[in-house]
């Protein structure tokens, strides 16, 4: 299947994944016409000097006429979208997003949408510690998992449409709950976030003597953390404020569950380390089983 | 600088580490003859099949005439070796390791060294989430950071003869005491190993259907803690175990820093994340500045 998919594709934001999502759809020729806004002057200079597309200065000039609208700003933006993009939303067209947390989308952007439009909220599951609009590149999303999360009554034609386009870029696609979303990456991302930014944060309270050479020596375990601390701190400030449910409840079980590590190692109960040590082995066999390594 | 600086090293352990070794000195020259030992029979047997040097079927054997005599075992496993090391090392040898922990192992060998061995305890900063002889690469070593632990009165000429040998097996050597040694790497790699085992358990604790899922949406966090999580069980255990006083020290750190940004969540204080999520990218960028990322 080949040939552009929508006449027209409005990108909201041109970030890491803004940016990679303009360069897959003209690299798999999904749309014939690629429109872009930022809110940020820099970006929408970056955007215009590396040719991503049609760059508008108003929201306004980049959705209107839009069959496909991608909102690719730090979820906190949303709320502020709604009402501008509701005045400008070609009936018939299709509203998604690619942000990290969906009931929240639902919450912010729902109530603004207008009668004729698909509202079909997206996440893909790619990404990189890098952001901005030069970060971003065309094969993000190949091999990826995307995850749509239709509200109730979402026009199935609408769907499977945004699921090509998804499928063309080089993603697989699942539908889901928004809710279960939120549950399943409040684990697979969310917390695992929190974790390596507590973790860089609590080194870097360290006296300065040991922070070099906790640079120094990172390659034992730490480094891996760093990388991913180094991710965009207002997509993740707006993450946790958005799935702060989720997020506490996940945090609560780990809380729990290093505490008795902490107690096992109190207390010199080698065994039950090492049972939790091989039980976790398991788990990466699993991923790389599932070709997610 | 060339030829063999040690006429007979002998390795105990053959793991991921001690393999490596093998190939390592072989590769550069450093030996004329690598004697070998593992308790386990089947590490031996893969040994021999993989032409790692000559294998012998008793410490004693492999240890009898060495100049340098590196122990690569678990940890747990050095009380036990130290009186029979004893009774076989020749005067004017290197006895050294490569464990993870250095005061128990100062605490655990050091009264069993005879006098005239020259025991000087390293650590070489390399390792990969694989285990066993087959897992092991010549090239481990080269361009990460070896820390060797001197004991009060060491013989100078031993330890700079022992620091040529990991220069020219690809390492950069730096000499620390094993006190400072063990609270550094308790934040550099044993805290975060700890973390990413407990994070990993925490997941394998869900309902079943979310496991698959964790699974299959690992790539947006959670798969780079399941690599740390799938280190050797063994190795492992024997470090909380030995390095117990400074893991739960900057875990005690580590619980403060995480609980203060878990009420920042749970209160909405963007401001108060978003300046700890600012700080912490700054450490990535002095690991990518000192060539460690």
């Amino acid at each position: 299947m080949s040939g552009p998919l929508f006449a027209r594709v409005a990108l909201v934001g041109i970030g890491l994944i803004g940016s990679s999502l303009a360069r897959g759809v003209k690299a798999e020729g999904l749309s014939s016409e690629i429109a872009i806004f930022d809110a940020s002057p820099d970006a929408r200079a970056a955007a215009r000097e590396l040719g991503l597309g049609k760059v508008e200065d108003s929201l306004a000039a980049a959705v209107t006429g839009a069959d496909l609208v991608i909102i690719a700003t730090p979820i906190g933006a949303y709320a502020d979208l709604g009402p501008e993009l509701a005045r400008h939303l070609k009936p018939g067209a299709i509203l998604s997003d690619v942000g990290s947390v969906k009931q929240a989308v639902v919450r912010d952007l729902g109530p603004h949408v207008p009668e004729g439009v698909h509202f079909i909220p997206g996440h893909p599951i790619a990404g990189t510690e890098h952001s901005g609009p030069r970060a971003g590149f065309a094969e993000l999303f190949k091999g990826r998992w995307c995850i749509l999360t239709p509200v109730p009554g979402s026009d199935t034609a609408a769907v499977e449409r945004l699921q090509t386009f998804w499928q063309r870029i080089g993603s697989m696609v699942e539908v889901m709950e928004p809710r279960h979303h939120d549950q399943v990456l409040a684990i697979t991302s969310h917390l695992p976030h929190l974790i390596a930014y507590t973790i860089v944060d609590t080194a870097t309270n360290l006296e300065e003597s040991t922070q070099s050479e906790v640079i120094k020596f990172s390659a034992s375990g730490f480094r891996d953390f760093t990388r991913i601390a180094a991710s965009d701190p207002t997509m993740w400030r707006d993450i946790f404020l958005n799935n702060r449910e989720a997020v506490l409840e996940i945090l609560g079980r780990f809380t729990e569950d290093l505490t008795a590590l902490q107690r096992a190692i109190r207390w010199g109960e080698g065994d039950k380390l090492f049972d939790v040590f091989t039980r976790t082995r398991e788990v990466r066999r699993g991923i790389i089983d599932a070709k997610q390594a």
